[in-house]
């Protein structure tokens, strides 16, 4: 199903039920670009600790516009799993003059790669759907706010500025301004008469900008009007004004909140799956919700906020067992083999009223689609862990204490040591220590480093930059042959890595501290809320009691099964205690027609399938 | 006429002889975005001095793409213009891998207004008009050089790479490796035959980005072989590949360059109009010429180069005799206004073949449009000072005296006292005695600076940045009793606008020394040239005999016309020598289908219709 601003209000109910219902939900989002610095080989090097590869990713990659966001959800039922797809195309259009006028980049490659895959942008940028995160529509309603306040207390504008005669007004097209006109007259008639509502006339077709068009005038009226859409019995909406006491007003929007809170309580405990899904993790958080923290760590506690369970099929796919039996983890290519022996193709149909799709008629990179198949890939390879079990088992669920081992781990490209990202732990921390930095003069090539440590046999050379790079040496007992001969050179400099990393170390507690003495700033701390007022609710601490028991009874042997495997964090994560389960709704604000709606998406967005799917652009070169 | 990467090749003879045979060109230029930084009404002071405007669009304004490029050429014939209007879609497509990866910066609000006017952008993106600037491209045939040279010396790489063994061929869409293996069979073939010449099968349709691929193959093989494009009389266009020697190469490349060269001849003298078009200009030179340079001096010399003969429509309208008459300058009210008394609409009519536009259906901000009533407006008023003529005459040509002091003035939004930025000379230098520059806390608003100065009468304000703003007295005799008070304060700061302008002119200087020293680096000099090699070509020094003799008889009484109205440059500017006319062709380097084009624009883009038409976005607030 398409999403976009125009049938936005009326999918919405759709999109909740959906989610409501569903046993797990799979996501994917596309963007207009990936780097907007280096290219992709430049800028990740593969020794990178997981810090260093977040902060590249923040500082080059957020700046990028997440246009698409396919959300799929999944349902078990009667031995398949019933579909439901969703396209939201996303576009940050300014809702008025003050309100945020976005800037985001475009990639030439990136944009290129999607138009030759058919991508609409017209969709995006003619109907993608406007949002704000929290700390924008706190400001926008802050001002709102403001603006009734100065007319309540005297101050500055009129009670309304009159379309005709400001040029303030100059940004009203001039089709609407009529339209605009008739509301003033009688918001203004209502304002002196003795009736307590002014029903506008329903909303039809085009007719979505009036709305908003008023609303930015409504805005300078006195406080004491409360306004609304509501829905008649025929679906048509239509904006009610009523003179209202500050006091009814608050409780009105008192139990608006509580509708919304209500309505997102019911998102506990959903997994969302995602390909390759860190950097759609990354923007789906800065784009909607707030701006990405400096540090991984509290990347790392906005991320179990937002998302608080999340998995990976990239991952799953290169873990054991899956790593034996799949040569290719790009989600086009690990689609393909999951549908071969020993793996079998998930029974699923698509919803009554959704858009089904065919797999053979690969429509890659459509967010939707993305979803899709990645869900499809999860249920394949949970499934495939339910025939180490005694019986075996044909169906795992999104529930099962067999997946839990790949909760929260999040796929790190190009780095050869450390496979993901832990987001509820610490990182895995290879050791290094056949690993030398190597600083030297700008015009070195690789051959001169090949040259340098010729001596030491077979080396792996990771450039960081003009004048520095990591040389990995097939034996660590030579880093200290290499340290001594090195000891008298002047045209370049080794340090092993372990001094490296203390450098580095060194470097960052010195900043730190100087960011703290001088603004004293604090260090935010998130934690997670459903109980405060959405929209201006920012994350704050929240205890759910553990989820238990709700892994079915076919997975009370879960022990047998496990023993066949090993899994990556056996080598030396340790498990950080969460507060058991939280929310997995990714609350993300929309602004329509000029209302402020609250839609919960559910969401975390897979590494953008140009990611995911070209990976020469990674790996290639 | 819609111009694509689809059609490019085939319209470009179209495009030729529509530039060759008009009397003059409108141009017009859609963009990504306006500013990515402050908003406009930050941005621009109106205080501004001409290098400072320069400074912040060049700043602000040149990330963003030009991405629709129109073009509208008029010729008189039999009391009447002809015109051809052109819709150029341009989109940097990266080439190759190793091609510059276009990052450019979209803006929210420019992207929705164009939208909101129905603009495709799926056109732009899927079949936009690849570029390079001179620079780009110079480099690119230097990589490709190189990687031939690298064979002949036996350096590195193989004579080509298999498309199937090898991972650098990774990029190359499944459906086109078996076109590409045939050809580089054909070519070893060749290679090892006595045949003087491969003809490769005809393009058609779909297979544009065969070639391209191929290309990026043929770049491997050994020197030694020419490969051009011919055309068969059935106008299928198919790629021949050639055994030359070295020098029968560069005979073939010198005979293609001195074909080029004629052709571009041709365009010597003509006038190019657009309306607004100081940022039109600024991002065709950035896009398709050279990053503009860091000093207005020189901006104006490479505009010279790029565009000897501009007018701007906007300044014109705003002059005497126009002034007067003319109450509001954006584009389409101007062109409104022209069809009234004293105004006569010009007689138009579109050349056969080509989409005619209606003025009565505004197809506002298609740039193509756009072009067309520019010079519609430039014909109007060009026609009107005909009447001051003894005898009145209802033409005026393009070539005409009369129009002269309005050549390459460009209009200057929202400066109080300099009306246009002067090309071809130095810029006024309004008196600014009655301006004090005013520094203050951060927390002063304009209020405060009202009430620091109540006692001087009406005072205008135009900030600077948050700490600073230009305070404007009503009376000079003012400013010494203002400077006298403020002696003591403590709080705030005043300087006269002569002290603030000696102070940015003594950091600047204490910058270029630094500069200088540090970087050795050489100040370049812009001039024009058309007999180096295109593609290669820099700007250098080149004279042409002055323009004589070129307007019709009926404007011999000019002088008699000229006394009914004064210029804005009797104000005070000094006409620069100008090495009389030179070439007015803008030269846009195209590379299409992996092919070098040579495409003469002629073009000079008039302010983004944006600018021009939203005035609201400049003027407004």
């Amino acid at each position: 199903m398409e999403v976009t601003r125009k049938n936005y209000k009326d999918c919405l109910n759709t999109v909740y039920s959906a989610i409501e219902e569903a046993d797990f939900l799979a996501i994917d989002g596309e963007f207009s670009g990936i780097s907007d610095g280096p290219n992709v080989s430049a800028l990740t090097n593969g020794l990178d600790t997981p810090e260093e590869r977040y902060t590249k990713l923040k500082k080059h990659s957020m700046d990028f516009l997440l246009f698409q966001f396919g959300l799929c959800t999944f349902k078990y039922d009667q031995a398949k799993y019933i579909t439901k797809p969703f396209n939201f195309y996303i576009f940050p259009k300014p809702f008025n003059r003050t309100s945020p006028d976005i800037k985001f980049i475009c990639q030439s490659s990136s944009i290129d790669f999607l138009a030759s895959q058919g991508f609409d942008f017209n969709k995006v940028f003619c109907h993608g759907i406007p949002y704000l995160n929290q700390e924008e529509e706190a400001q926008l309603r802050e001002q709102t706010e403001e603006r009734r306040n100065q007319h309540a207390n005297g101050v500055g504008t009129p009670s309304f500025i009159s379309p005709s005669s400001s040029k303030g007004s100059s940004h009203v097209p001039e089709e609407h301004k009529d339209f605009i006109n008739k509301v003033v007259e009688k918001v203004e008639a209502l304002l002196g008469n003795s009736e307590k509502t002014l029903d506008l006339e329903p909303c039809t077709g085009e007719c979505c900008l009036k709305p908003c068009l008023c609303f930015d005038r409504l805005a300078w009226f006195p406080k004491g009007l409360h306004v609304e859409t509501v829905e008649t019995e025929k679906k048509e909406r239509y904006i009610q004004i009523s003179k209202v006491d500050e006091e009814e007003r608050k409780r009105r929007e008192q139990q608006k909140l509580e509708r919304e809170q209500a309505s997102y309580q019911m998102f506990l405990g959903k997994l969302v799956v995602g390909h390759n899904m860190l950097l759609d993790v990354m923007h789906t958080i800065h784009q909607f919700y707030c701006p990405l923290p400096e540090d991984l760590q509290d990347f790392k506690e906005v991320t179990m906020c937002v998302f608080p369970r999340l998995l990976d099929t990239k991952l799953m796919a290169s873990t054991q067992p899956f790593k034996e039996l799949i040569t290719n983890t790009s989600l086009a290519e690990l689609e393909k083999q999951l549908k071969e022996s020993p793996f079998k193709s998930p029974q699923v149909e698509t919803a009554e009223g959704f858009p089904s799709y065919d797999t053979a008629q690969e429509q890659l990179h459509e967010a939707g689609y993305d979803a899709y198949i990645t869900g499809l890939c999860f249920i394949a390879m949970a499934n495939y862990l339910g025939s180490f079990l005694t019986p075996p088992k044909a169906y795992i669920s999104a529930r099962s204490k067999l997946i839990e081992p790949f909760f929260n781990k999040l796929f790190l490209m190009r780095i050869i040591d450390i496979p993901y990202l832990n987001i509820t732990g610490p990182d895995l921390q290879p050791k290094r220590d056949h690993v030398l930095y190597v600083t030297f003069p700008k015009e070195w090539k690789t051959s001169d480093l090949y040259q340098l440590f010729s001596a030491f046999g077979n080396i792996q050379v990771s450039w960081i930059d003009d004048t520095s790079a990591f040389v990995s040496l097939s034996q660590t007992d030579q880093v200290q042959i290499a340290m001594n001969t090195s000891r008298y050179a002047e045209s370049y400099k080794i340090q092993t890595y372990a001094e490296y990393i203390q450098g580095k170390q060194q470097e960052k507690e010195k900043q730190t501290t100087k960011t703290w003495g001088e603004d004293s700033w604090v260090k935010p701390h998130y934690t997670c809320s459903t109980t405060s007022g959405f929209g201006y609710s920012r994350c704050s601490k929240r205890s759910i009691s553990p989820m238990q028991g709700e892994q079915g009874a076919d997975d009370a042997q879960i022990t047998d099964g496990w023993s066949h495997y090993s899994y990556p964090d056996t080598t030396g994560t340790k498990k950080m205690k969460t507060d058991g389960v939280s929310i997995r709704v990714f609350i993300c604000t929309v602004f329509l027609g000029g209302v402020v709606f609250s839609v919960v998406v559910c969401s975390r967005v897979p590494l953008g399938k140009y990611l995911a799917e070209d990976e020469s652009r990674w790996h290639g070169e």
